[in-house]
């Protein structure tokens, strides 16, 4: 049986995802030629600064790829980047028709590959399965739409929703496979925010563990080989440089400007001057030059008043509630630490995935669209 | 193919099931009689006052009883009550063999009317799909062997677990597909129990709707056939005789002792003169009355603060949470007024089921055995 258009797209989709842990900043993608029905050859962008999907399906498919169907699931750039553009590739190989799951997010060079491919004769279609496409690189698409990354907010709750108690204490409120599924969250994140309580409470360091990951060999070592950013706000400089944050690699900082962070810098660091915005920094002007740094997905594992500063700025576009068959009772840390004064005023989430971690639930909700 | 006991005795448990919203204070109980592989006659126990399970099925089996072995749900009864002995009944019928679910719980009786059949050549086993038929009458086994009925609170929160704004604000924070399961909760219950804030702040009747219960005719009827008692805990009164939960029909008043509760007798309802513990009447001392009033199934349907103290009290023995896919922030009304200073002290809970109720999931949780 020949492959259909939906099948070869999903196949290219299935690669790209490969690259989960690895391409930021690049977006993932994947590429299949079919030629007469059948495959022949494909690829999926492995990191920054080694080829993109197209070369390596064109590369696999030598002299087959003439006349060939090129799946891709985001449009062949039309710029010379660090490699060569792939749209004037694709055509030197002789491909004769592209079918693009989407278009390039980036506003101003959105649509141009296609065109150029048009142009010269290739039979040219975008949106075959552009959700699906759109889902594995909300994070790039983000950046090139809204000038700021995609925000993910992860919190550990119990089932009256709270995240410790009133003392702080909250360790192991959920279960390891939880934890490893955080571990795995924070392995695709382009950067890990967190905050000087959680930092100075927990004695975090909130870098990835190649032991808890549960990942295959191949997806382990492509995760282990780029370690995502660690940011911690800390407008008043209350997390001292010998704190295992900060020992445990270098890291970025974010205070407010005017502060004396030179021992930061020293020891390696970089530091953020941001824009004052009680109680914290400027969230959003925040997020506009972590953008501008190249940081598509941020993961803040944060206390109720960082994650809630984001929350009630707007600027959480995801959160992963991490639900333990517990009660914590009424004088615990709320879920986010943000008063709401009527029901309406209540943000309607729309729930994407439920799944159950060991004995914790995962929750994956989203801000309803009004 | 002929049957087998396992199928017998599911059959059996269906067939009791039917009994759900109207036995009580009776237990459901059904019955099978099979000969030869083939079922001759099957029945289900109604409603009080009228013939138990095994009765049917005697009639129903007729000549073809001889001989036969009988599924029962529920160890025969061996005593005279409203109707004769079923151990006597299956005997006269010259039934050759008997299994039982489940012995009778109440510790005064159980294993007689087994012992009675057995003391005469039948042969008898129990313990067969026990655990399904331990559920299916926790409320009449938890009476007779605790001397209390099995509580179930239900709530209402939103994803941060909050209950309502704190204005009191919480109308329609869950859908009416979760209204129509709590409707049938309520149904299936012999006793709805609230405080008076709810049911001054919502004017809550708390009664049994025919239209929102979604059931097929013979169970709507059935259900409607025997509506739950209503109990108002309301120790100084303060829901006056002519607000709508009395009008809705007679209710009963939990208040404590040396109150006027004349008004409340005069309009015909039925006034329980409680223990005081503050701040709420002594739960234990109420639910232990309620037993003795043949009270298998509580539901508590009332505000964070009483189903606090029915929670804090160890008193709640399933909880009936509905999450809808919202926030309500921080300074909104918690799940359950039920302060805790560590970690170690948050109940553990098993949830024994997760499904979606429309937009809202809900949770059943009961306490985790130690």
């Amino acid at each position: 049986m020949s492959l259909s258009d939906h099948a070869a797209m999903a196949r290219a989709l299935k690669l790209a995802r490969r690259g989960l842990y690895s391409t930021h900043p690049n977006p993932r993608v994947g590429c299949v030629l079919v030629r007469d029905g059948t495959v022949v050859g494909e690829g999926w962008h492995v990191r920054a600064g080694e080829p993109h999907a197209e070369v390596h399906a064109l590369r696999a498919a030598g002299e087959q790829a003439r006349g060939a169907t090129a799946y891709v699931t985001l449009e062949p750039c039309s710029h010379h980047g660090r490699t060569g553009p792939c749209a004037d590739a694709l055509l030197a190989a002789g491909v004769s028709r592209v079918v693009a799951a989407m278009q390039d997010p980036n506003p101003q060079v959105a649509g141009q590959g296609l065109a150029r491919l048009r142009a010269v004769g290739v039979q040219v279609e975008s949106g075959l399965l552009e959700a699906e496409a759109r889902e594995l690189n909300l994070g790039f698409i983000s950046r090139m739409e809204r000038g700021r990354p995609f925000v993910r907010a992860k919190l550990g709750m119990s089932l009256d929703g709270r995240t410790a108690m009133a003392s702080g204490e909250s360790q192991w409120i959920t279960g390891p496979q939880a934890r490893q599924a955080v571990q795995r969250l924070r392995a695709q994140s382009s950067l890990i925010i967190s905050g000087a309580d959680t930092v100075l409470v927990d004695q975090a360091r909130l870098t990835v563990r190649a032991a808890e990951l549960g990942l295959d060999e191949e997806q382990t070592e492509l995760a282990l080989s780029r370690s995502p950013q660690r940011l911690l706000i800390d407008s008043r400089l209350r997390v001292p440089v010998n704190a295992p944050f900060y020992q445990a690699g270098p890291a970025w900082l974010a205070c407010k400007a005017g502060q004396d962070a030179s021992a930061y810098r020293a020891a390696g660091h970089t530091v953020l001057e941001c824009t004052d915005s009680r109680p914290h920094i400027d969230l959003h002007a925040l997020l506009a030059q972590l953008a501008a740094l190249q940081i598509n997905e941020v993961l803040v594992e944060a206390g109720p008043r960082l994650a809630g500063a984001f929350a009630a700025a707007g600027l959480v576009d995801e959160f992963w509630l991490f639900q333990a068959p517990v009660l914590l009772g009424s004088s615990a840390r709320p879920l986010l630490d943000w008063p709401l004064e009527r029901l309406a005023d209540g943000p309607r989430l729309t729930v994407i995935e439920r799944r159950m971690v060991g004995n914790d639930q995962l929750l994956i909700a989203r801000p309803s669209k009004e």
